[in-house]
């Protein structure tokens, strides 16, 4: 810590990203990536990039990339989505755009701890609102006095959905902003893009680092009502998404149904691993994501376990945060990868 | 304006980036863009990008890159610099990390408006100092309260220098921490990057958008004493810059006479412009950066000229900001782009 530092930051522990391991055939699910590598037509378009798309600036609007979205999700027009550097830079956009230094902004918790550390950042008054012993929300809800509310759906760690009754009642609510994260939403049976039509004080966060296996270009979007956008816009930096990452956006989504056969894949074998994992004694969620919260209250304890793995090189997440101390969240990648995973969890188990 | 909107952005302007025409077969003097290819193994890099690595999240901490800053710069190690999705970024970061709600930021003046937007955008009470009427800098500097200093080496928009006895006064304030944002200083006579060795409250803005060609793929970095670095490193977003982005920072890095010998043709082609500026009555700073400007306080005004430049498909930057009424910004380009500018300058004056 530096002495020109700001007092904010003193007392405040970065955000910290799961491990990226740097040794080769690693079992690698503790970040939630996709196992399937993206659309072939993006490695095209790289072959084919030109020196003068380079050399420029990017279009600070991002204008073609955001049509395209308009064109998939069904919005009336771009004016109703902005993209960011992936969703982190979309929320930190949310933040800096709806409140004010003496506002508040809340979240349900268990959850993405990067909304508390980006508040934190921005020196804005944050708190809690605890989800139930089964991950679910219900009133009365905690966050009165907040101007900004972020509620993640499906619920990251544990991939409960949020149930539409519940957003309904929570929306109506029209004196703060709801931040509906659902970054893992394309592993959901349901999700409430289109419900930006309807309600002024909701928007949705998306990213093309799950679905579309693209963690590795940052790209997440934001769809709102045109005036949240709007407001949104002014806020971003001028030049926040670069050229090849607005091209390689449209080209994901151009080839959608490419990414939506991943999915089905990925919702097999999540439904397989589940049922694997409880024969072994975890209790799961019936989550929908593209990952599962496996908790354990036994010895050796779920720390241990997440130990053990990595001696075997193999990575899933474990949170030293309350409520999560007995649970691993394990991403859900191949059906092979979900079975070297449970050899060894067995053979940890003596099972 | 949405009614969740903050407070402090109802007032305020966005940041307005330089037109990026649509149409082809433009003369595109207006972002200070350089008119040479970024080097071509960035594109034999390209066509070999793999799969996994856009599937999986990119490095956080880019120690890749940053190794290769630090070796091309002469910095002890990695932990002496920063990378940012563009210098808008590291500039964002700077203002989050160093500064307090109620501390202040400075600039000098005229400016990249940007740091006064920003410090807007986060609530912070902003002042500038004046440049002299030739855009250098005099005591008594009027930041003195200020927590955070921004002054641009060599200034823009006018290109004049910083000079090292200014330089050496102003740092011996240790209360404050100074940003010396040296985004074009790869077109001028000398740099103060090994300054950061020497004081303890200096950062080093630099990017790759000027003299690497490579302002499409938003990469800037900053250099600072690993305290002051550390500090921002935990403010950053932890995936702030995208693998690819960062692999073709390693490579032009690696390439960077390629890079040299583009700006001695640029320096060269803009001794020539300035020469011809002069010639047709306008006066130029000696600037030291890849633009020149053109002050120009006779009929047709400096928005004139700009606009009909602008009808005749040439574009140079015209601001509406008070000093700079009777200016053109004009980037240097190839000699072939100065021979067509200077035409229809020629023209337009009837000289």
């Amino acid at each position: 810590m530096s002495r020109y530092c700001n007092k904010k930051l003193k007392s405040m522990e970065g955000y910290i990203p799961g491990e990226q391991p740097k040794q080769e055939n690693v079992i690698k699910l503790n970040t939630n990536e996709n196992p399937y590598p993206p659309s072939q037509k993006i490695f095209d378009f790289l072959k084919n990039v030109s020196p003068e798309s380079l050399r420029k600036y990017p279009d600070p609007l991002a204008t073609k990339l955001r049509k395209k979205i308009a064109e998939t999700y069904n919005l009336p027009g771009e004016e109703w989505t902005i993209v960011g550097n992936g969703m982190d830079d979309i929320i930190s956009i949310a933040i800096r755009t709806f409140v004010d230094p003496e506002e508040e902004i809340s979240a349900t918790y268990p959850t993405y701890t990067l909304y508390e550390v980006l508040s934190q950042i921005h020196g804005i008054k944050f708190s809690y609102h605890e989800l139930d012993e089964n991950f679910e929300l219900h009133p009365p809800y905690s966050w009165e006095k907040s101007k900004l509310v972020f509620i993640t759906h499906p619920n990251a760690p544990s991939g409960v959905p949020v149930s539409p009754t519940t957003l309904r009642e929570i929306l109506d609510d029209d004196s703060k902003v709801f931040f509906l994260d659902e970054a893992y939403v394309d592993f959901a049976d349901y999700n409430y893009l289109s419900w930006v039509l309807k309600y002024p004080n909701i928007i949705v966060g998306r990213t093309f680092s799950k679905s579309f296996s693209l963690a590795g270009i940052r790209l997440g979007f934001a769809v709102g009502n045109p005036e949240l956008i709007k407001d949104m816009m002014k806020v971003k930096d001028s030049y926040n998404v670069n050229h090849i990452t607005q091209m390689i956006g449209i080209i994901a989504l151009e080839n959608i149904e490419y990414s939506k056969a991943n999915i089905e894949r990925i919702k097999s074998t999540r439904k397989l691993l589940r049922e694997n994992l409880i024969e072994l004694g975890f209790t799961v969620p019936n989550s929908q994501s593209n990952f599962l919260l496996a908790l354990w209250d036994k010895k050796p304890t779920a720390k241990e376990i997440y130990l053990l793995l990595k001696e075997r090189n193999i990575f899933v997440r474990y949170f030293p945060h309350r409520r999560l101390e007995n649970a691993l969240r394990i991403t859900v990648g191949t059906d092979e990868q979900s079975k070297i995973l449970l050899e060894n969890l067995r053979d940890i188990l003596n099972h």
